[in-house]
């Protein structure tokens, strides 16, 4: 059996057009595994603190892992790692599709991006060749535009595109990155760091298949995967999409709606995976929408990815963006009160044209509608648009506007806390931000561990960061290999569900590092569990692998990522949750009245952080920790005593 | 496949004569192992602080684990935890043999023994059945006569014995607890806390083999350690012993001579586990000493056990009590510079006889050697003894004399800093204790990292409590399964290496609760790696157990170790080296001037506290770290804010 792991980084200097590579020795690989953790050291190591993040000084890391590109679903990722023009902080994203493996095939593990280019360029990497082309004739246009004219242009069909839209030209401050046109590393403003750099496109072309040392125990377990799928839990979500847990939402009081005014959307039905399958999925029409409708990342046996079609009526969307998840939905749906499928598969039709986080865009659009209708925005912000709960075609207008910057647009393109602070009139008071990012889909009211991670998740409210506490509870088998045999009962949010999140974190820390895909692996629900992902890094990498190396890898990232907002200044003080969590009881449905308790919450944050072995007051991984993690090298670039 | 784990515990009061069977949840098992965790749970749980260690609020566990008894090398251990009548704080020793394997089979998974009977009785198991019998014929009878007396009693030449000899009964500080006449419970006085209950022996019997969950790997892992034995580094241990390892600590200045005042002895070869082989070991007159002066433990493919018979001279030696251990021929021969092997025989077979620790005794010795040198200790002390470097007559009759409580033998059977105590004159300065437990063989000044393990480990100086850091250069694959990656220069002493020693520690710290033998799976050279140990411990239950799991077992087991000593005040003031590692250099051999850096030393406690995420000023617990290891009830035990 062939052992260890080689690999490449591209190193891209945009500023003076220089190109190197690397080859890191293998215990790099094996520390680190790649993703988010191989981004952040990069980024801890050749940046310094303070720098613009939409400036040339920033660094842009994409970063595969040792897993990419190989035969087993979950693994086609890539994640981009730069200081976040929305945050301040570490911004961190992932995305999966096609790109990724390519990536891998094209010959490299990670792209270093430094500096900015003069004029507008793309990077073409094939075959583990690498050059950086002009791009003028590509600036500005939209996502689907770009993939065709560069497939054109290349001559190959099977070039995999990465690139930012108009939005991210434009520095929207959550503008996302997009590949296939239909992909997204949404969050935390990646796009925008992208687009600053006047970097349109990173095209990936290769055919080096990544070597597995033990191709027989990978088939195996692929095989194990398929066969048990359909009677799996994520058998729906491969069916219905994410959107499939609308319902389970709804009946937890779960779904955030009027800008997390409630927990519940009456109309919830109209906008949901099933609806979704029956109505708008492509192929709907004629019954097919398993053959047509759903989309997948390469080598996955899940295919949870939409794909919508609408062709005629107000809201026409061209399939070649994809379709909505249930965070864009919730967002652009139960978030804002609109019920309009279409529509909001428009609205996301727009932010992979354009490149947006549909996250993002559609909750700061809820809150300027909450702040409207509390009469706080007027029709004179807006240039007239009522922009009301339930009003898809402000909701529409104003995701455009948005991605071109116009007018009321311009002011939401700063994400709603920036938005908030340039309004002022005490909009700050509805702001469902955490370090300036707006919160996902997901309820701390109902799932009380959300309430810790989202304030403490380095790079804001995160919903991907841990795993969703009701999972301590019906997983009680892959718990237990995470040393978790305790669950507690519903809501709690005592010092063994703190725990819950803390270890689960570090498994999904390691999981965005090793870069896997959430639905497929984790510990409860997904098809994998972690027994199962450290068989998968065995018979890649030849490596021993163990559950142990990988949780210190996910440990150890989350130290780093921490590491680099103390660098920043940015601690504690900032690992906030929205006040109107704690401020206003949820209206109606099963969680009428709820409303998280501040003490409590504060208590269960410092817990956390004595947890974690972070300082207490300030919120910083300290020496110790960092040493304890084998990464005694962050201490000394924070100067930590 | 069956899946899951139950078993019993036997709570046994020997004031009331009461006995009761407890089952524990399965979740029970699998959180804490067995063994040393099993152990402290229940001192925690139903013992308060500040008992008589040698009075009945005392209690006695003695744990096996979920693994002990089935089909594979190292398994057949059990675990005696008491607070310490020689430390104050809590006590800790492993025996191996055939008693382990057997209890199981009687039915037991472990024994809590509370109070004190009226008159001597002995515990008689039998296929589920537990009885308290009369032992007065028993008491003040060596070993071997009680065994052969209980065979005889019970008309079963099957049964394994558990006991205390005479030094046990007359509360011998370090009197071990003895199995088979010639395996020890030996470390930390467990034998004096047996006798002080007047129990004189735990007998078993039975024919319940414990059920496997999956048999097939299991075998498989037995095959392949049969297979890899012979080319293993184990291989040499089971020929030669232990004291195999004599050769290699003088060649490294690491054989602790003269009571640690150098680190070579010039007669080296005469007792090193070559020249045992080649001489006493049973059966080498005829060349088959591989045959019959071999032992070994139950279901044990290494054999490292010896038996040595001498037949003939002034130290005639009985092969029912085995044979001496590197620890033996290092403490009774080097320590002592004593180099005759038969006199170091004969002190092992008084130690297993009589029921004591071979290591705190022959130190002990020693250390009164180097006072007589010093002439702080006279003739007048000793009754006449000459107690001088190399007096082989003297330290087999000062042996005979502590097992008995007799003349100076009383003062030394109180161990040696309690005699130093008694003593005066400055004695104290050439002690080589650690909370008041003897050192062992093995030397700070070339394994740095036992300057720490020694300092910190809760039951006094141990060398079995951490991989010694020469590993960490020469293991790199076992090494990277902990997620060790970065071997450090030879005697460094910084953060890299106080890591070691701790995640080293964390798993060794597993090993005892799950309890298997070091030499058969461990981190470094021994037969099977971590991750072997996670698939025997996964064959065996069936539980999906990951190292990740195992190794909060073991972090789990030090912390309530720890708290156990934190509720009897003992912390950090406690964690003390010998000042003579300090303040006096080693003479001669590779190592001449070698002496601790108090500074250096100092900082690396430091640095372990803060890894641990204990309170650094007092080196307890604190509650977010026991919450973190899922043990907050230990948290609220010690009142913890």
């Amino acid at each position: 059996m062939p052992h260890g792991y080689n690999g490449k980084i591209l190193h891209v200097n945009l500023t003076t057009g220089e190109l190197t590579i690397e080859e890191p020795e293998e215990k790099f690989y094996r520390k680190y595994m790649g993703g988010s953790a191989m981004g952040v050291y990069y980024l801890l190591k050749e940046m310094p603190a303070g720098v613009d993040p939409l400036g040339p000084d920033n660094i842009l890391a994409l970063c595969l892992s040792v897993m990419t590109g190989t035969p087993i679903s979950g693994q086609s990722r890539m994640t981009a790692v730069a200081k976040s023009p929305l945050t301040g902080g570490i911004g961190d994203s992932q995305c999966g599709g096609f790109f990724p493996a390519e990536m891998k095939f094209a010959g490299f593990d990670g792209i270093i991006v430094k500096g900015r280019a003069e004029k507008p360029v793309y990077l073409w990497i094939h075959d583990g060749r690498a050059e950086l082309r002009d791009a003028g004739h590509l600036w500005g246009r939209v996502t689907g535009e770009v993939e065709a004219t560069l497939r054109e242009e290349l001559g190959d069909d099977k070039i995999e595109v990465l690139q930012v839209g108009p939005a991210g030209e434009k520095g929207v401050r959550f503008a996302a990155i997009i590949n296939k046109s239909n992909r997204a590393n949404g969050r935390t403003g990646m796009g925008a760091v992208m687009g600053s750099k006047n970097l349109k496109a990173v095209v990936v072309r290769g055919t080096h298949k990544p070597t597995v040392a033990d191709k027989a125990a990978l088939s195996e377990l692929a095989r194990w995967g398929a066969t048990h799928f359909p009677e799996s839990d994520v058998a729906g979500l491969g069916k219905y999409g994410t959107a499939e847990t609308t319902g389970a939402q709804q009946r937890a009081g779960g779904l955030p709606t009027y800008n997390f005014t409630s927990g519940v959307f009456d109309r919830w039905e109209a906008i949901d995976g099933t609806t979704m399958y029956d109505t708008i999925l492509r192929g709907a029409d004629q019954g097919k929408q398993d053959r047509y409708g759903r989309d997948t990342c390469y080598g996955c046996t899940i295919r949870c990815k939409r794909v919508v079609e609408i062709k005629e009526g107000p809201y026409q969307v061209d399939p070649k963006y994809g379709g909505p998840e249930y965070e864009t939905t919730s967002t652009f749906g139960n978030y804002c009160g609109v019920s309009d499928l279409p529509a909001i598969a428009k609205a996301n039709e727009i932010c992979n044209k354009y490149g947006m986080d549909t996250i993002s865009c559609g909750a700061t659009i809820a809150w300027a509608m909450e702040c409207f209708e509390e009469e706080l925005i007027t029709v004179e912000d807006t240039g007239g648009i009522e922009l009301r709960y339930g009003n898809a075609e402000a909701m529409v207008k104003m995701t455009e506007m948005i991605a071109k910057r116009e007018g009321f647009g311009d002011v939401l393109a700063e994400g709603s806390a920036r938005a908030a602070a340039k309004i002022g009139r005490g909009t700050d008071e509805y702001l469902i931000t955490s370090k300036n990012q707006e919160t996902p889909a997901h309820m701390p009211h109902t799932k009380r561990t959300l309430a810790v991670i989202y304030a403490v998740n380095p790079f804001g409210a995160d919903h991907q960061s841990h795993e969703h506490d009701p999972s301590y509870r019906f997983y009680p088998e892959r718990m237990a290999q995470l040393g978790l045999h305790d669950p507690q009962p519903k809501l709690a949010l005592n010092a063994e569900m703190v725990r819950y999140a803390m270890i689960t974190q570090h498994l999904y820390s390691a999981m965005d590092s090793i870069n896997v895909c959430q639905f497929v692996f984790g510990s409860a629900w997904q098809l994998y569990g972690p027994d199962q992902l450290v068989k998968a890094a065995q018979a890649v990498t030849g490596w021993n692998v163990s559950l142990y190396e990988l949780m210190q890898v996910g440990e150890r990232r989350l130290n780093m990522l921490r590491a680099f907002n103390a660098r920043e200044g940015i601690g504690r003080e900032a690992d906030t949750l929205p006040k109107k969590f704690f401020d206003r009881p949820l209206k109606g449905g099963k969680t009428d009245g709820y409303v998280l308790d501040r003490d409590e919450w504060r208590r269960a944050v410092d817990t956390y952080y004595a947890m974690c072995g972070w300082d207490v007051e300030t919120g910083y991984p300290t020496r110790p920790k960092l040493e304890a993690l084998g990464i005694g090298w962050v201490a000394d670039e924070l100067g930590l005593a």
